[in-house]
């Protein structure tokens, strides 16, 4: 599906309940126009959806050449130079606005300084939050997303197999993590999906544990968690291996946490409750004595953001349906010692789902 | 100056003034609490700075480990859970904040999505931009923090030594990119501090040009704008090299950014209007033809963030004075055809500027 298609079923969706959206560069702005401006910072860059007409556009003349790689047609576009104070435009564009619902959708990860610069204009609106909307077009993945879905979950497999012809011992958690990402980029990506963990060692307990200058040693357990992003959308990998001789409560902990994650793909059918993948995985951690050890949700939600609606949490009961892409990660994390998580990407098919990420799962001495 | 000690200042600033600051994972959380964790994304971390007692802080519980390393001491903690909901506790601070002034500082980037979720608590407040206090102390940087941002100029000119040292030719540009993040995090950076652009030939002439698939060759003017991020602290440079034998208006050209910088950088004496900075450079373009053809500031603030006070725009009448670091970085672009820039990070001393990017400003032919 174009971006021309979705922003026509997205503004269809506006109807009757909402005036205009405010969206700056995101997910959201991506999914819906096409355009994906890099290093914005500090400039105003957004464009206004309305229910009834073509959006306007306000934009750095800097970013000219990518308003011109827009997938969709803009009314009125408002460049602005260095010199100017572009939020004369956003608030004569509010103040346009024919406001009978007297509610905006705002895109959720817009800077809130944008907020302020408008607040006068604003205060009289509801404000919805912008996902709210567009998560129930955009879980469901159309047969063209699910190519580049494909495409960077393979990217993510065929990067963790170079990593594990690498010699690992002597390396820092910082010096494999910007490998993996040299990596992840030559092998097709044009970025990661977010910022690589790389935990070695007792580090591996600390589930979102930042890559520190410990070096990798000989009976380390090593937890690398990466993805690739392909044309816009995302994969996110996991997997733990080991540096040489390991002792036998790793081997014991690794078989559980393989055994968690297998099981919840395989329950994972059409139609079933988030949080009953979350409970297979939680049901095998507690029954083997390490059900305090899991930490976290069992997955969530990927595509064009590394995390998006669905999140396989204990307690959402919506559904897994068919279209839908998500992660399964269980791990069990022992404060001080190690830690052990397998991550793995799936789609949801007609019947049952099918998992994306394809990497080895065997516990692999280095 | 230790976190603690800005903190605390910081807070002083705020009496009489306003009755809390909303902060969440952003340079002002770094610079005031030395917290910087990584892959947040939609989970909820917030530190409550009030302007009388210990601040106040949410987190998720995954990133306990985070909250060990901040550098000053909270009062109360509020680690949640991934079934929790951790607005419960912000909206509970928020009413139990003694609203004198009514009047909250937000931090600008703070994703709108936290501010729909307490509106209710924050209609009644006025909102003030957290960076127009905290700019005020941070474009002064202290001697260690210019210590940082030396290092961080330091592998910014190591880096560009290096890939002048390979043949460019046939490298696409997302290729170059990727290797200039490679050589940047080997050279001990953990970060780059922004995506690196590498536009060649006729992409060159788009000064915000992202990296496309175009390979670099004989005859290219190929445009580097990268830095290197140093326990926080940020540089950005950029270069622009010759690929073989160029022709003679690239190398007019080439000559004439070379000179505008060069003499931007002598008058930048401490006490200078920011706006007289940009006019020198601007009017050796113009005298030269050019004028129309410098379509960005000269330069911008440099810091924790790759963008801050001071902006040096053709109107702002701010003073450059001891202890600012910013960039100067006139370019030169021809639609269609080519385009030149040259930025090098400056440091305010007592007299004059000192310049920290010291990689070869003569045209390399590679």
């Amino acid at each position: 599906m174009s971006p021309k298609r979705r922003l026509a079923r997205f503004t269809e969706s506006m109807q009757n309940s909402f005036d205009g959206a405010l969206i700056t560069p995101s997910s959201n702005l991506f999914y819906l126009t096409g355009m994906k401006p890099g290093n914005v910072m500090e400039r105003l860059f957004l464009a206004v959806v309305y229910p009834q007409k073509a959006p306007s556009l306000i934009a750095p003349k800097l970013f000219e050449d990518e308003i011109h790689r827009a997938k969709i047609d803009f009314g009125d576009i408002y460049l602005w130079e260095d010199t100017d104070d572009p939020y004369v435009h956003l608030r004569r564009i509010l103040k346009d606005i024919e406001a009978s619902q007297k509610n905006l959708l705002i895109e959720d990860s817009m800077a809130s300084d944008i907020l302020m610069n408008i607040r006068e204009q604003i205060d009289k609106y509801e404000w919805s939050s912008l996902n709210s909307q567009t998560s129930r077009l955009r879980k469901i993945k159309s047969e063209e997303e699910m190519e580049l879905m494909k495409k960077a979950a393979e990217i993510a497999d065929k990067t963790y197999r170079e990593i594990l012809k690498e010699d690992l011992r002597g390396m820092s958690e910082k010096e494999l993590a910007s490998l993996i990402d040299y990596i992840i980029k030559k092998n097709g990506a044009k970025e990661t999906s977010f910022e690589t963990i790389v935990a070695s060692g007792p580090n591996s307990a600390n589930p979102h544990h930042t890559p520190s200058d410990r070096k990798i040693q000989e009976k380390d357990m090593v937890i690398m968690d990466f993805g690739a992003r392909y044309e816009g959308y995302c994969s996110d990998i996991t997997r733990t291996a080991a540096i040489g001789d390991i002792h036998e409560i790793e081997e014991k902990v690794y078989g559980i946490v393989k055994e968690a994650q297998s099981q919840a793909r395989k329950i994972a059918i059409n139609g079933i409750e988030a949080r009953k993948i979350d409970k297979e995985a939680r049901e095998i951690m507690k029954k083997n004595g390490y059900g305090e050890n899991f930490t976290h949700r069992v997955g969530h939600g990927l595509g064009i953001d590394p995390h998006e609606e669905p999140y396989l949490t204990e307690n959402n009961e919506g559904k897994i349906k068919k279209g839908m892409t998500f992660t399964i990660e269980p791990g069990i994390y022992l404060k001080d010692r190690f830690g052990v998580r397998i991550e793995d990407d799936m789609w949801m098919d007609e019947e049952k789902s099918i998992t994306l990420t394809e990497a080895e799962r065997d516990l692999k001495r280095i």
